[in-house]
């Protein structure tokens, strides 16, 4: 059953995410997501409880989905100054494409702010990485681990939050394939070189 | 009379700016701002003719407030590299000050992101700024001047967007001297790395 709809849990989920994406979590009711979704109220109340139940699940699903992928990347240390740069190439095209993948979902992550414990198991394992590339010699020594860590996955985050404003301003954006390479490309540059370790003079 | 009241416009404006950074343009009303602000509904009509006119007057507030100091450290080129890396450093903690100074306005613009030209003005400044730097050779001719003056600029706003979280997750926020100037440190060790050209092996 290819075109099967999908389940009314789902449907909610996704009905609430765009709702609260676009206008805020206060401003939107049950009724809306509701008929948005194409179901009666008693199912908020039979899935998820209440409104903040369903908010609660929503951040459930940001963490299961978005962050699996790019932090199979950081299961074995760097065996090299080139394997470190592609791995973290690939963790900053992976993530992005996650976040992309659950826009709706990521900005209602960054409105409400919630604790989202596979967020910060994510930052710990990238922290726990570039300690071992300080380690390995092709880290620099003198970089923050903790401080850098934050700032490459607050950026891929922002990234996704100001794409409107972006496409307003600049006529392109992030789901614009050439804009997109250019932009990891401009990042990781400035990345790396700011992390690395001087090899060359 | 040191202590005199704010006028009633400025009073509307500071009360309208932290409702809506609080909880959203949307879910606001012109009845709760005039409570805070301890106004009638008129005062709204008479300043600013309408809810969305007081969201205008928040934004050029915005634009007149933030960006003045640090623009005016764009206005020469850097006279060497030392002078380079000093500018960026005094733009960067300037444009937190700033933005620390005025977060409920900053909020408010992260939330509605509407088109403000002084920003974009400050960021064309520091694009020129950074061309300069390749130009006379102590910023690496590979850096994307247009995409890092967003991603600096974008760090700082984030930083202050996101200091509830930090300061929930991690028992401190910007606002700590301690935390900012460790933040300040990693992040333009990072930066000023990424741009500038080799010098020494």
């Amino acid at each position: 059953m290819p075109s099967e709809r999908p389940a009314t849990r789902d449907r909610l989920l996704s009905a609430a995410a765009t709702l609260f994406a676009e206008r805020g979590f206060h401003s939107v009711s049950i009724r809306e997501i509701c008929k948005r979704a194409e179901t009666s109220i008693n199912m908020v109340h039979h899935y998820f409880g209440s409104k903040d139940g369903l908010l609660e699940a929503i951040f459930e699903q940001f963490g299961e989905h978005v962050f699996a992928v790019p932090m199979r990347l950081l299961d074995t240390p760097a065996k090299s100054r080139d394997d470190f740069e592609s791995r973290i190439e690939m963790l900053f095209e992976a993530t992005l494409d996650a976040y992309l993948a659950n826009r709706d979902v990521a900005l209602v992550v960054i409105g409400q702010q919630p604790d989202v414990p596979p967020l910060l198991a994510y930052t710990e394992r990238l922290v726990d990485f570039l300690e071992q590339g300080k380690e390995s010699g092709f880290v620099r020594k003198e970089l923050d681990a903790e401080m850098i860590s934050g700032a490459i996955l607050g950026r891929l985050l922002q990234q996704v939050q100001f794409a409107p404003w972006i496409k307003r301003t600049y006529g392109t954006d992030i789901s614009d394939p050439d804009y997109k390479k250019r932009w990891c490309a401009a990042n990781l540059d400035l990345y790396l070189r700011g992390m690395l370790s001087v090899t060359e003079p």
